[in-house]
């Protein structure tokens, strides 16, 4: 620790944002840069960490705090309890990383029974005086001693509607003196002491309190959502104050140098005559565009929009700052980089590079991944009407209409049914998960960002507002109520999960644009990504979607999708019932002639590009009927005299192999390369139909880069069979058609013994590919469609895990695993290729740790390459680690 | 490679068995000692390997070769090829570990047109001559060209026929010449050319088909079963001719130093008179007891006599010998340590202490845990008359009686019904597991030491004869015929799966029994062992039974099985049904009472070790009926009229709780140390009732070590939330009750995740140790249920894997994890106890591992512990490895 426990805004310097946090440091900037800043001082962070740990130090930093308070009062010519020219102090949490209204600020501190007189005496305004008064008062009781903020809120309300008034400047300063005096009869007795009137204990109390408020519950949540450590605390920032609440010729206001909503370059904001900062969000006046400003002042007006291009040209970026304006002079009190929403990300990031601002590096860096995703989900249209019904935690993004339903079975029946339903809870559990799974989107009263609503609907990918507090949900009335209105089931309502908010009716959605602003910021990652973007794709299709959204290949073409298309079917059915070799073979020459049918669309459609093709994996069991259906069909062929036909014999044997193929654990069973060890006959087929289709293609002159992917291999013997066999199939095609092709033979990475073994695996393997679904699966010995739903979610919201491990790769075990998996492989074949074609591949956190372990590309799903374009330049950026 | 490709015996000496194998270089040992030995040359195994690759080798050495011949002549006086005194040869294979009976051996080599009538001349008996020069041509074709041996030996049968005699010996000269002819005509007729005369081209291509026996079938089965590797090669041994067939004064026979089948200190062996090596194990010929030869020469008797006590106390193990005595002289031609049957070994090992000959460790040494294994299993009574049916693979040890059965179905039907049944088949497959499972013993006709039968019955520790291909089995008549007899359905057999014998009838079986001998070698076993043997042990019987084996510990005490004891079994179902939280306590606190009685018992059984219980581990679905048996029950209520009660109403909650438990992997579901993280208060319970049941009997003066461990754990968080929780508890009881003690909270680490990261668990887990069943299970992606009837018998046919890794732990694989857990475990805390606990705890193999990566303590089945103790100082001594 630092012996320098304060600074003052003179001292401090931006690049000081750990010790005295943003909002110190850039004060401290614009200090620097002349701007106007009321005097002040900062407590820094480590103080904060070392107070919560042991209280005393506050004994240790008190003289320095005295002293900084009196170089205060020299800057400003007034005294602290000063009875004729008071100075009142603002107080304000600062951590490093922005936490916007998470934490707590007192405003007017110094003021007591004498000072307010002296304040009221020198501005000649009483009203002003009492009106700081009841409000550092009313801040101070909750802020500091946890006084009920309503009951004081409730005083106020009941003087308004007695003076039959609107707003707060309209009470009288001898209202506010009653005010005021009712206060501190509530503090006394909420806390049974009288409000302390010595302005330096109220400053001791109020720096302890922002010091506690790093752990209140909301501060604490935030950091989890937003991944921001625990371990960083939050500086105090002690300030002169300065008043937007002496009259007319005062007022506060927020603004942003650009639009945060679409990026738009002008001035963006609003502001409050007569007022401070917490009237502008309390929401009783209705702050005014800050373009009014320019009429009612317009030389502040012009020295803020002076000083806001000043900002944005210090820091190259989007500011948002407070200001306050005290008898028409400006003051800031905070400048920080302005959050934006995703389109305006891309805008401003475009914008700012063709102004000379800044260069592509900073501009990708400025998007991130998460912004990506969110225009990749369908939006409601920012440009409709919302009529919002209520609004809670954005808690899976995108949007959705339905009608509403309250029963997770009736959502499922409904659904069925061809209707679309949102599901509406108090909150959900395991049990609901049918429900979860029908609706398009997903509403909850209760839980928060990481409850099992959260949690599952972010996993399938739908949109949910959850914790919706304000929503009132009545499960046997079947209505949902809030905001005064009052929704039945069947009633249309528009889930916005990315807002947080619900409408009300069915909002226009907006299906995923890519503007060519973001166009360019993909191009751009390209450019600085050390790692390659592939696509999991099966088909034609799919492939050439892949090369839209810019795939430099497939990492995962998965043969059992083509096994499953409904003429194909009945096909794989009588290869698996077969009981001799040449019903095998018969069934199997069939599907060879679909299959390459398949592979020279998809190898077409790839330009050139590698596409890896995995063998069969799935259980066989997966193609056969359910046994109930069987029985349903041959009880059908016994009524009807037909017990003995062809057919009823059929559905016997076919009855019989599904028995036979039944397991207990099959996720851990008979498939993978284990099929193919057991039946070579069925690899066999697959290498055949791979190579007759390169060969067909590369003797036309096209370019085809295949290589095939052995499933589920374990052992050094695995991979050897699959690799001779392979080698021996591909030599008979080139020596039968004459035409020369190059292909590869490598293996999926996913399950522990093959990372363990990746040395053995190398010798035969030519590239490995981490499936890291499987790979999780096995490592932690978690069967996903069990545990999502049955403990996974407690682990979540119990904080046992940060996140699901199938949604971010878990980078001690799983990742450990890969690790080794890696130096392993690359220590027999220093070249060989290693990917990863889970899901993990198109999720941010997880494409970071694998640009970390030199992985040569990521595989993702076709809808998710943008998310991990970007992604993998801001890991080669050191942005994303 | 050296540069010396042959060693004259004189040359070679006793430690030069990797190069001279082990024939050869105890010949030369025995030379040295001036036992008396016919001279001869050894070619090096590294010729052989050389020649597996390049056979041109045989150009190389072939000068050697003629100049050791050459030496030989000078030895003997005699002359390769010479027509007058001709030298005559014996070629015999010699690998460095001994392989009997698996390689070639070609004798009476030299003779031809020529000099058979030398030979004949010389020796005075034409008769001599040419059954020395028919048995020759016989073994040289049959060896060498691969002639149909049963073609040759039918010439000599008819021969017999019609000269109406019994043995060979007494077919006439001219007899045998026509022999000759015939079996020179054959051999022309098989091979297209005729039969080589020229001595030097006979010797080319017996050292030539010597080395080519290194890789014919049976020599590498030998090999795969007795884990010989398939990298050592053998080495031939050419040696002058000793005659056992010139006379009455002469014969041949083998011998050991000590009785290999009780160990009782006597020679031991058989003989023939006028008689060559072949003809001692053709079975035409009855051998004679060994002392009979002290009447027929007594001075050769007693010559053979010291000669083997002189070998015995040389080496200080029992030996096997052969010999050959020509013409009244004893000629010396093999010695190597005895087989034996492990009731011999124990003996044997403990007469020589006695005597002197050897200290422990050598005895202890000399005992292998296979052995063990093999006086713990029911036997054939050894004093019992064998009706020997027929002979296959001792595939799984063992004897079992029962009746035959020949389908798997009335296999398991007649078993259900009381009957002890032995299930025949040809040859098993996953579809037979059923009757597998249901019979006392089961016998194929086809298949080897890894067909599916065996590795299925050695899983199950079932008795089997495997690949019986003398047995004829005929399912549709359902008999099975062998030696002329046939045997039905129904008829009662023995299995003797030790031997690898079928007996006829009810033979009587022993349990197995520990003489005192046993009970010194184990003791020993203890003195130098590095590692404790503990116990897996649910009850207070287990538990003293463990202790009664020697067990230093309980590894593994499972909860569960006490849950699922018939009067507790509701009391649990009630806990799970539970709605409320009350409910649950309630069922919970019944629970308690019973478990703390339980383990009083078991820690009262242990007498102060350690014993470690595991929190309960199951999924919950395992504790309820089945789905079929509860609507059954409802049907039943419902007919009644009674489809409302309270009964039928809980018995529809079970059936819900049923279908919500249900899963799709349930190993890799809702189990473990996961239904405690979501009903800590099923874990309190347990806890409660452990350190209750600790503090009563340490109030007592009773001796406790308690340790409890938490299953399946792979997170930290999960790790740190037991032992607080267990923390939090004993601290309670110790302050309720005054009564201090001790105990630990570890953790099973049997997911590869808690492997990978066990540093992170060791910072809250005071044990760790390995379960790995589970771990097994994980590492590869295997459901042991699915994989060893499915596939892993496949693998284990195909050699992908050498044994089922269910047997013997996976070293590469899981045995990798369990080294990054041991080393990342003590990197945190270095005095953590690490055990194991899984099946592998009382496998040799697995045992040899667990030493070699430094754990503390295996523990395995009450019935194994004598293994393992023998094991672990084996591996302490470092010959199991």
């Amino acid at each position: 620790m630092s012996e320098k426990y304060i600074y003052s805004l003179k001292e401090g310097s931006v690049d000081m944002k750990d010790l005295l946090g943003g909002k110190g440091a850039n004060l401290s900037d614009m200090v620097k840069n002349g701007l106007p800043v009321p005097p002040g001082f900062i407590i820094t962070t480590e103080v904060c960490l070392k107070y919560l740990k042991d209280q005393s130090i506050m004994d240790k930093i008190w003289d320095g705090v005295k002293s900084y308070v009196a170089e205060l009062e020299k800057d400003t010519g007034r005294g602290f309890n000063d009875k004729k020219k008071p100075l009142l102090l603002a107080i304000r949490s600062g951590a490093r990383i922005s936490m916007p209204g998470m934490m707590e600020t007192i405003l007017n501190l110094g003021l007591n029974e004498e000072t307010v007189e002296g304040l009221a005496a020198e501005s000649g305004d009483r009203r002003f005086a009492f009106d700081s008064y009841r409000r550092f008062i009313q801040m101070f009781s909750s802020v500091v001693d946890e006084v009920d903020f309503d009951k004081l809120e409730h005083v106020l309300t009941e003087a308004r509607k007695k003076l039959n008034v609107t707003f707060d400047y309209e009470i009288p300063a001898a209202e506010l003196e009653k005010i005021v005096a009712e206060y501190k009869k509530i503090y006394k007795e909420s806390t049974g002491s009288d409000f302390p009137s010595d302005p330096w204990l109220q400053l001791r109390k109020s720096i302890e309190a922002v010091f506690k408020s790093w752990n209140i519950p909301r501060a604490i949540t935030y950091r989890k959502i937003n991944k921001i450590s625990d371990d960083l605390g939050t500086a105090v920032n002690v300030m002169a104050m300065a008043f937007g609440n002496l009259g007319n010729d005062c007022g506060t206001g927020v603004c942003f140098t650009r639009n945060p909503s679409d990026g738009e370059k002008k001035v963006y904001g609003e502001f409050l005559i007569n007022a401070q900062g917490e009237d502008v969000v309390a929401g009783i006046r209705t702050p005014v565009p800050i373009d009014e400003l320019g009429k009612i002042m317009p030389d502040v007006y012009k020295e803020l929009c002076d000083l806001m291009n000043q900002l944005e040209k210090t820091y190259n970026e989007m500011q948002d700052i407070e200001f306050t304006i005290e008898r028409g002079k400006l003051y800031m009190l905070q400048t920080r980089t302005g959050k934006r929403t995703a389109a305006a990300a891309v805008k401003i990031a475009n914008d700012m590079v063709n102004e000379g601002m800044i260069d592509k590096k900073t501009a990708v860096s400025r998007v991130t991944p998460e912004q990506v995703e969110m225009l990749l989900h369908r939006q409601v249209d920012k440009n409709a009407k919302k009529d919002v019904v209520a609004a809670g935690l954005p808690a899976s993004p995108g949007a959705g209409v339905g009608v509403l339903v309250f029963d997770p079975t009736e959502a499922e029946e409904w659904a069925k049914s061809g209707k679309k339903v949102v599901l509406a809870r108090i909150e959900t559990c395991p049990d609901d998960i049918h429900g979860l799974f029908a609706a398009e989107a997903v509403i909850t009263s209760r839980g928060g960002m990481t409850s099992h609503a959260a949690v599952v609907a972010r996993g399938m990918g739908k949109p949910a507002v959850c914790g919706c507090e304000e929503m009132l949900i009545d499960l046997t009335a079947e209505t949902l109520t809030a905001r005064g209105r009052t929704f039945k089931k069947g009633d249309f309502v528009t889930v916005d999960g990315s807002s947080g908010t619900i409408l009300a009716g069915q909002a226009p959605l907006v299906e995923a644009t890519f503007g060519e602003d973001f166009k360019k910021i993909l191009a751009w990652s390209d450019e600085f990504a050390k790692q390659e973007v592939w696509a999991n794709a099966d088909t034609p299709e799919d492939a050439a979607r892949a090369i839209e959204f810019g795939a430099k290949g497939i990492g995962l073409c998965r043969t059992e999708h083509m096994f499953m298309a409904p003429e194909r079917l009945p096909v794989v059915q009588e290869l698996i019932v077969a009981d001799t070799m040449e019903e095998r073979l018969a069934a199997l020459s069939k599907l060879k002639v679909m299959q390459k049918e398949d592979f020279v669309g998809i190898f077409k459609a790839m330009k050139g590009y590698p596409v890896i093709i995995r063998l069969l994996d799935p259980p066989l069991h997966e193609f056969l009927p359910k046994e109930a259906a069987v029985l349903e069909e041959l009880a059908e062929l016994e009524k009807k005299g037909q017990g003995n036909s062809k057919e009823a014999l059929y559905l016997k044997k076919t009855l019989d192999k599904v028995h036979q193929l039944h397991e207990s654990n099959p996720m851990l069973g008979f498939r993978g390369c284990r099929l193919g060890m057991v039946y070579p006959e069925i690899s066999e087929m697959q290498f055949n139909a791979i190579f007759e289709a390169v060969a067909e293609l590369v003797s036309k002159g096209v370019k085809v880069t295949p290589e095939i992917m052995v499933p589920l291999v374990g052992l050094k013997g695995e991979m050897k069979f699959f690799r001779e066999m392979g080698d021996k199939i591909a030599g008979e095609i080139i020596k039968k058609t004459g035409v020369k092709f190059d292909y590869l033979i490598g293996t999926m990475i996913e399950v522990p013994r093959a990372a363990i073994a990746a040395d053995e695996l190398a010798e035969h393997a030519q590239f490995f590919s981490f499936g890291t679904n499987d790979l999780t699966q096995t490592a932690f010995g978690y069967s996903r469609d069990d545990a999502e739903g049955k403990f996974l979610f407690h682990y979540v919201e119990k904080g046992v895990f940060k996140e699901n491990p199938f949604s971010e790769l878990d980078r001690v075990g799983v990742g450990g695993l890969m690790k080794i998996a890696v130096e392993k492989g690359r220590g027999v074949n220093k070249d060989i290729s290693v990917g990863i074609c889970g899901e993990h591949g198109g999720n941010p956190s997880s494409i970071a740790f694998c640009c970390s372990i030199g992985l040569n590309y990521v595989s993702c799903s076709p809808f998710r390459i943008p998310v991990a374009r970007v992604a993998a330049a801001h890991s080669a950026l050191g942005v994303l680690k």
